[in-house]
Order: C-alpha cells, then structure tokens, then sequence
C-alpha cells in the first residue's frame, strides 16, 4: 500500500511550527510496511484541498489527513473530503452526546459549532478521540483509503496508534520492538549496528535519536507468529550482546519509568535535590501515573541560601568549592536523606548556561549525587547544548546513573 | 506571488528527518511577502518528481525545490526540472573551475561525477554555493519561477537569503504580529473576532489554539511601513478592547516568561510549592535563562508528611480537608512564605488522575494559593484531560494567577 500524508492547516504552512505529524505518521507507516510516497502540506483553503484530495487519490492508495476538524469556521476537511468524494454527511448521534458529555465533565459550555463535529460522511466510521472532542473518520471509498485525524499531535498519535492502525494492517504479519538506548551516539552506534543488518533488509534496523538518548527500531515481517517473533528475538539478543550497558528498556518505557519499576520492586521512597535543572527530574518523574507510591518529595534549591537552609549544604563549603562542585552535590544528597528519611536521595548541580561558565567551570558541568544510608557516590559530567538541551540531557543523565545505581546494588 | 515548496530526498519522506527547510522557507517568504501554498516532500524517484512539478506548475508561480543537486545517483532534481520544462542541459566551465577550486582549496579528491554538478538548463542562472559544491539554479520559465536549491540546511539558507532573495522580491510590505492570549476557547475566540476577521481579509486574522492558551495572528499587508504598520496597530487594538484580561502577551513572550518580567520590575523573589504538578512549575520557570534573579527555590511535596514538613501544613487541616483542598492550599502558601523568605509564594495542590478522583473531588480538581506579607488568596479550577495535559494546564493556569494578582497589585 502506498500513502500520502496530507498536513491541513495554516500552522505549518505559515511556518509557525515544524511538520512532526508527518514524521510520526511515516515512520509509524512505514514499521506496518506501508511505504509514504508524497507529504503535502497546506492552507485552509477549500479549493486547494480539493485539488489536493484528487491529486491524491490519483497517485496513492490510502489518504491520511491531520488537521481541520475542528469546530472553527476554518475547520472544514471532514466538508471538503466529503463533497470531494460525493459523500452525504450526517449527524451522529452517539459522536453528539459524547461531545456534550466530554463538555458537560469539563464544566464548559458546548457552543452550537461543536455540533459541526458530530456530522460525518455516509459510509464512513467514526474513530474514537478519548482526550478531545474531534473524533476521527475512516472512509473506504472505491478501492482507496482516506483517514481524517485531528491535528493536535496528542490525540493525533493515540488516535492513530489505537483506532487506526488495526484497521489498515496488512496481511502478512509484521513485528516490531524498540530498544532503547542511552550513552551512546547515533553514528557510532550504526557503525555498531552494521553487521547485524542482514542482506535481505529483513528485519529492518533504523536508529532514531533524540536529546541525549537513541532508540533502535528492529521490525521483522513474515508469513507466521513464530518466524516473526524469532527473527526479532535473535536480532535483539545481537543487538544487546553490542551494547548491553546501553540499553535501558526493550518496552519502549522511558527512562524515569524504568527507574519508577526498580524503585517499586526495592519497595524504596525516593527524594530529589535539584539546582540546574529546576525542578525538571521531579517533573518528568511525576508524570508517571501511581508515582506517589515511590516519589516523597523534591526539592529546587536554586538560590545558595535555599542549599544551605533546605538541604544542610555548609555555607564553606559553597564559598570554598563553589554551588557547581562534586562536594556540594554530595551534601546535598546527605542532607536531603536526612530530612526527608527516604530510602534514596538524588541531588544535582550544574551550570545550564547560557552565560556564567568559567574556563575550570564551563558550561554543562554537572554534578550528580546520589545517597542511601550505607552509600554516597558522586558522578561529574560535561554536557553540550543551549540551556534546555543541557537541562534535559542532565536530567537524563541523572535517571541514568540511578538506573545503574539501582541495578548494581 | 504564490509558491510551492518541494523537499526532495528520503531523509524527510522516511521520517529521518523534520522537514525544516520548509519551515525556514516559509517564513522568509511570508516576510518579503510571498505566499506559500504547499508544501511537497517526495522520495528520489523521477516519475514522482516529473508528477510534481507538472502539479506545481499548474497551482503555483513559483516553485522552490531543495534536495537532490548532489553529485550521487540518486541526486537528480535538476536533471528532471530541465526535462520536463523540455531545456537542454549544457556544461558551464565557470561552475566547473569554481567547483575544481572549491576541491583543491579543502584539499579533497574531485571525482568524476562531481563535474555533473556543473552541468546547467538553457536559458538559466547558476546560483553561487559559498560553503559547498552544488551550485544552485534559477530558471524563468514562461511566466513561472522554478529555484533550485541544495538540501543542507546551512547552503540552502545562505544562498537563499543572500542569492535568492533579491532576484524575487516582491514590491509590497507584509507584518505580523501575535497575540498570546489565555483562558479563552477557540471557538469562543472566534465567535468574538468574528466583527474584525469578516472586515476586509487585509489583515488576516488567524488563532492557533495549543492546550491552554491560544496564538491570535494578525498579519497586514500594504504598500509601505507606515500604511502597514496603522493596519496592525488598529487591529490589536480593537482585539485588546474585546479581550483585555486574556492577553498576556503581543511579544510572543511565554506567560512564565510574562511572570518573569513582572517580578523582575517589582524586584520580587518568588517561590514555589507543588502538589499535583509534580515540579512543572518550577521546571518552566527555571527555562528562562536568567530567572536566578526572581526565583528562589521551590518545593514539591508530593507525600501528605512532605506537606506538613516541609511547609507547616497542619496534620489536622488535611485530614478535616483532605490534602487537595482550599485549605491546603492556603496552608502550603502561608508556610512556604515564612520559611524562604521571599516576596510571593505560589501553591498549587490537586487530582492529576487517572484515578483516584471522587464525586466531589473529580480528577482536574485544582487549588491555587498565593501568598504575600499582606494578602493570601485561592483560586479553585477544574480542568479537563489526561494527567500530562491536566498538569500542564494547571502550570499555565498558576502562571496566569500570578500575573493577574502582580499586576492588580
């Protein structure tokens, strides 16, 4: 099967963000093995889209649009794909009632343009959005495919990943694992890689990275379960054989939720003490839903008073090695063990830029403690980057070494 | 003049990649004026590239392609550009030495399909590559313009704005401005520009909703600085009138930014108590490069004993009230006041979900506390979404308290 992905909206037309539906979309495309000739992107202009909904179906076969399903006047591809394909819409009743139901939990008012969202076209089935009001629309139409998402990546990628995927797969099967590496970079880990790709491309070994970490994607395709699954399993057991420090989950969890799974399996409480990425580690950790079961307190000692008032940092010992320095970091993680009388303490200090490094004290300089009543280690690393990508590759960096600290206790 | 742009090569339709050249180009393009109305990326395949051109052709007048000028197979953009507008390709020996002295003067080897880049369609301009080999090609085609541009980003760019520019500039002025507002629905935004976006088209208003908070666009168009300039200015004005408690920004400021410059003007030092939010306070705030000046440190008491600890939360006040309370959060402001010693302290307790709401404490449940010397006041919210997206709601929420209450101080 051979798809085009279709971006409506002036968003990324005008240039105001960058494409990354259509990224998502292809490389998730491409693991089920449907191969993403054309992207096209454009404005919220009805002729254009029509010309653009028949260009398609002339050179793909399945149609996959983000964008435009919204309540607004300038919402209007579930309209234009209709029409363009001589389609009648309706009013669905059960999308209706479900709308109002989302509007009447969130204390908002349901406006009369809402209920543009509950039509959709005659033969087609409504895909469900379970985090905002648009649903989606799958439409088989002669020997074509034309799916409509919404915009937002959010409930675009659970939209696509739950409701659409099942629908469009193909008939010979089709496996995929991500291993998930940190430590490591991308090149060097493809020349890594290079002899465990096979000949024949199958499976298919594609890296994929991101700030401070690479994933590695293996999709084997095959007639049967049991081919499928042994081709992935020996080409991961290749792949972990490698790097086996590196990789730190084969179920594609990110890294403070396979620190959250070590510290519920230690049955440990867990605090934070954090200077240069501002309260960042505390954040990511508690987006995981049930954390409260590990995750006690953090605490976001930015000024030098607050180390010293919060955490018990020694007021010469700031002034003697500075905030910035592998000492600080370990009282810090000794003093927030004390107070708080968890199991762990993490601490972290370092200089996230932009400005105020020196030459012995440079920008990306970081410090990491970590404490437990019978343990206190310290870890000094340099980091590269503007600010953020400094605070983010720290906070990384920070889950990481806990993972390794956990692991090896 | 309206424009497509064409991304060629597999690094963007494989998902390698973001597609930013795009991006870039449609920026620029909209600030001399020129409109882009699509963009198309496609892989290196030469049936699909003739299809997209003879398309371009047909929608567009000028056509601005990247990618596929290398010296490789698979480069050869230029080569199906000149066969489809029917021009012969001839040898141009000016790009041929440039090329040869680009090679001797990084003391690399020329090969032989190098001399292929020096190979130009009748009738059109070479455009000079400073920083690499592929020239780029401007060509005047009947009453289009096809440019031709290389794939790294840093040759595109240069050639783009120093080349590029003059030869298509356009004799009209084009400005935008952005509008950041906050606590407003799209749709009920809409129905409220609705006088002002139907007046003429010039200028264009356009909103960009993005979870929390929603982007007004107002871009004019004219004839010179000052026609365009009053078209802004008369705009956003009538916008403010409409909407003045919702607008925290017209310099594309974030609100934690806003805050920012708010306690900095007062010369205020702020601290932060978080429940529900997990530290995503304090992790934005402390993005801003800078915000050591204004922010002293923050706390998150996750578990009910951290409150009471760290805070000064009465045991009392959370089991009459439980922990996401009015109360509470009145508590968590007043002891983060009298412990850290700063101006103005901000808490925030709630229910993040997925579960553990109740009847009358439904997930989305928030409170907000702020706290000076002279003043403590909550506010109560409920918002709506998954944990991620109810936590950064209530951040931005807490943001704008803080700047309504600096602001009415």
């Amino acid at each position: 099967m051979r798809a085009e992905i279709i971006t409506v909206g002036s968003e990324i037309i005008l240039g105001s963000i960058l494409n990354t539906n259509a990224q998502y979309l292809t490389r998730r495309l491409g693991e089920i093995g449907i191969e993403v000739l054309y992207h096209t992107s454009l404005r919220d202009n009805k002729e254009q889209l029509k010309h653009v909904i028949e260009n398609g179906l002339k050179r793909v076969d399945l149609l996959i649009f983000t964008g435009g399903l919204g309540p607004t006047a300038d919402d209007f591809t579930k309209e234009v794909v209709s029409e363009t394909l001589g389609l009648r819409l309706y009013l669905d009743n059960n999308i209706k009632n479900s709308i109002k139901s989302y509007f009447d939990k969130t204390n908002k008012t349901m406006t009369s343009n809402n209920i543009k969202q509950a039509y959709i076209p005659e033969g087609s089935k409504p895909i469900k959005n379970d985090i905002g009001t648009a649903p989606g629309i799958f439409i088989e139409w002669q020997d074509k495919i034309l799916v409509l998402l919404p915009g937002p990546p959010r409930e675009m990628k659970l939209m696509f990943n739950k409701y659409v995927i099942p629908l469009i797969k193909q008939d010979y099967i089709i496996r995929e694992a991500t291993i998930k590496t940190i430590g490591i970079g991308e090149s060097y880990l493809e020349t890594i890689l290079k002899d465990i790709i096979n000949s024949r491309g199958n499976p298919s070994i594609a890296t994929y990275a991101s700030e401070g970490v690479v994933d590695i994607k293996v999709v084997a395709k095959g007639n049967n379960e049991e081919e499928v699954d042994l081709l992935l399993k020996e080409t991961i057991e290749k792949i972990r054989n490698k790097i086996p420090e590196n990789i730190y989950s084969y179920n594609n969890e990110t890294i403070e939720e396979v620190v959250f799974k070590l510290l519920k399996e230690k049955n440990f409480k867990i605090a934070f003490a954090e200077s240069c990425t501002g309260g960042l580690i505390a954040s990511k950790f508690t987006k995981i839903p049930g954390v409260s079961e590990v995750f006690d307190r953090g605490i976001v000692t930015y000024s030098n008073v607050s180390k010293i008032e919060e955490l018990n940092v020694r007021k010469s010992t700031i002034k003697k090695h500075g905030a910035v320095s592998k000492k600080v970091a370990m009282e810090m993680a000794k003093g927030l063990l004390e107070k708080s009388n968890v199991d762990i303490a993490l601490s972290i200090t370092g200089l996230a830029g932009p400005s105020t490094g020196s030459e012995n004290k440079p920008v990306g300089l970081i410090f990491i403690g970590i404490a437990t009543k019978e343990k206190l280690i310290t870890i000094e690393s340099r980091l590269s980057g503007d600010r953020e990508s400094i605070q983010n590759k720290a906070s990384l960096k920070a889950f990481n070494e806990l993972r390794k600290f956990l692991i090896n206790m």
